[in-house]
């Protein structure tokens, strides 16, 4: 697997400089790179802070320097409350999102035992239905127990899952405009109850692709824009010149003219479904889709139908339908500058413990 | 996530007494655990040699004094070339799967440069539609190929991905009944050209559900029995009972009563596709399915689609749908006996190098 330092600069550079035009405020999401060359990178260029998903990407960066995190993610229970317990202790700044009573009792109870401030967003649904809460009233009873039990109620938080390369452009763009204005409605009626949102942050690296349309957003949490991947340029929100990171990937086996294997498999490439009917994007040969894969072993074959004119030992680049798991399966990859290797890039926080 | 000791060593012994009974020689394929515990455990209980997917698992394997190993995978060009003659002159006694005269070739250059005898079985496509040759003309080609580049021919080797748990019993059943018909065709045509093969060996482990019908094998080569999976369970291959590796996972968010959000996902357990529904079997509660996952989120819904009766902190045990592909993202899992935890177990095979 190889990243190209180039692209990752002039995505990370470009995503700065669009975000700031705007006034909004850069949290990027580390999930997707999982390394402190990058996220270092990320702060350097501007960024308020960054945001991960789970304690155990906080603790490495936390021990590097990067000391405003944001925890996207609902902590419950003892072992979350001991692991914040550390970073407050350490005079990291951390913000966490919160979306149940629950969420509320473990940061009230690290709270009470730091004395320090911690900073929460309450999580909203716009759509995607995973997390967040439904309706306004339970928002504001969350953002009502965060200020009883001593934690800074700051604002509200989404992630628009929902929004991807399934829909058209025209669907995409209108879905965006909805998130919008259900922000703007969350914050209006927040605000008529007393719990005006400083902070509305907005997740995801799709909806950076209509930034004019992110009105009601004060911050914005990209991730995948730092390396892009076929669903991100499916969704209309990278070009695949953007694209950083790929597998070189070599043919080892033509079983029959219209059958081809290659040595990436979901155990290099993961095993997220098909994007437009293929599982990764074959740079060199778009005519060509991965029709299926194995833990070792990827199938290739037309789009036609036809012959796949590879022969064994041909080389192909496959760009990844999601690059944030493909990263996660590796402890470090080729870092090259256009096709020199130029080191090698360490993935540090993949399997943390913390 | 979680292996239990006692239902991995009733797996292992039950697998290696009732190979041995019908006189196959058994080579379990190390790709499910990637443990070199494991492997010396599968060793002592009579296994002929490992089975390992690529060169990355044999190197550690190798080093640890495990000195018969089957590389079940086309190997091609010149790293996997020198590779393997690292493994020829450290005395291991290494067998490779071939496919293509580009294969023989590649087997060729390390038989000379070593002198030491090298093995292959060259591939047969019995129905997956993966690697193997077609016709029996052309695995006569290659066992001629095989001999004349010095090379020992030893027979045919075909992997039955086909015969899943997406069969009924009674289709899975008749496709186990036509991969021995086509093997013992194979074996017949073989011969008949001179190239009557010693070895005919069978993959997977779903084929070992149905024993009595292997009759033209002399060799199995089962993996995921070691701690079987959804998909396996499915296949009539193992009962609930035997599966060995499971996620302890906790509910992190509940938004409305029929949705439910636990802290389990894609990086945990695996992107690999829904089974029958769901994205893992939740053993105490077969009524709910893993509806959907993103990178650290699984989404619990009903199979009846009303309410879970999940409250946030409640833990559920997540049986992984391919326990092969969940592995392979850890680096340590946590090794219990019953609900006691009695030490961590390494993944040394994960992330090799060579």
């Amino acid at each position: 697997m190889v990243v190209d330092w180039g692209i990752v600069e002039a995505n990370l550079e470009r995503m700065a400089a669009r975000v700031s035009a705007r006034g909004h405020a850069l949290w990027p999401h580390v999930k997707t790179h999982k390394s402190l060359r990058w996220a270092r990178r990320q702060m350097e260029l501007g960024a308020r802070g960054l945001m991960v998903a789970k304690l155990e990407e906080a603790g490495p960066l936390a021990r590097h320097g990067m000391d405003a995190l944001y925890v996207g993610y609902p902590l419950v229970g003892p072992g979350p409350a001991r692991r914040l317990e550390q970073l407050v202790a350490a005079d990291i700044r951390v913000r966490v999102a919160v979306d149940s009573l629950a969420g509320v009792a473990c940061l009230a109870q690290v709270a009470q035992a730091t004395r320090a401030p911690i900073t929460a967003l309450v999580e909203v649904d716009t759509g995607f239905h995973r997390c967040g809460v439904a309706t306004v009233e339970e928002a504001a009873r969350l953002a009502d127990a965060l200020t009883t039990a001593g934690v800074l109620y700051q604002g509200i938080t989404c992630f628009g899952g929902h929004i991807t390369w399934r829909l058209s452009d025209d669907e995409r763009r209108a879905a965006v405009v909805a998130e919008t204005r259900q922000l703007a409605q969350w914050s209006d009626d927040l605000r008529a109850r007393g719990w005006a949102p400083e902070v509305v942050s907005q997740g995801g690296t799709v909806p950076t692709g209509y930034l004019e349309l992110l009105s009601a957003a004060t911050e914005l949490r990209p991730g995948t824009y730092i390396y892009n991947d076929t669903a991100t340029v499916l969704a209309g929100a990278a070009e695949w010149a953007d694209c950083a990171a790929w597998v070189w990937t070599t043919v080892v086996s033509t079983p029959t003219s219209d059958r081809t294997v290659v040595d990436a498999g979901s155990k290099t490439l993961a095993g997220d479904g098909p994007v437009a009917g293929s599982f990764g994007h074959l740079r060199e040969r778009p005519d060509l889709v991965v029709a299926s894969l194995s833990e070792e072993h990827g199938v290739i074959r037309a789009r036609d139908g036809g012959r796949t004119g590879l022969q064994v030992g041909d080389r192909l680049s496959v760009v990844p339908n999601h690059v944030c798991t493909m990263i996660n399966l590796h402890d470090a990859v080729h870092l090259v500058e256009g096709r020199r290797v130029v080191g090698s890039l360490a993935v540090d926080l993949r399997g943390a413990v913390h």
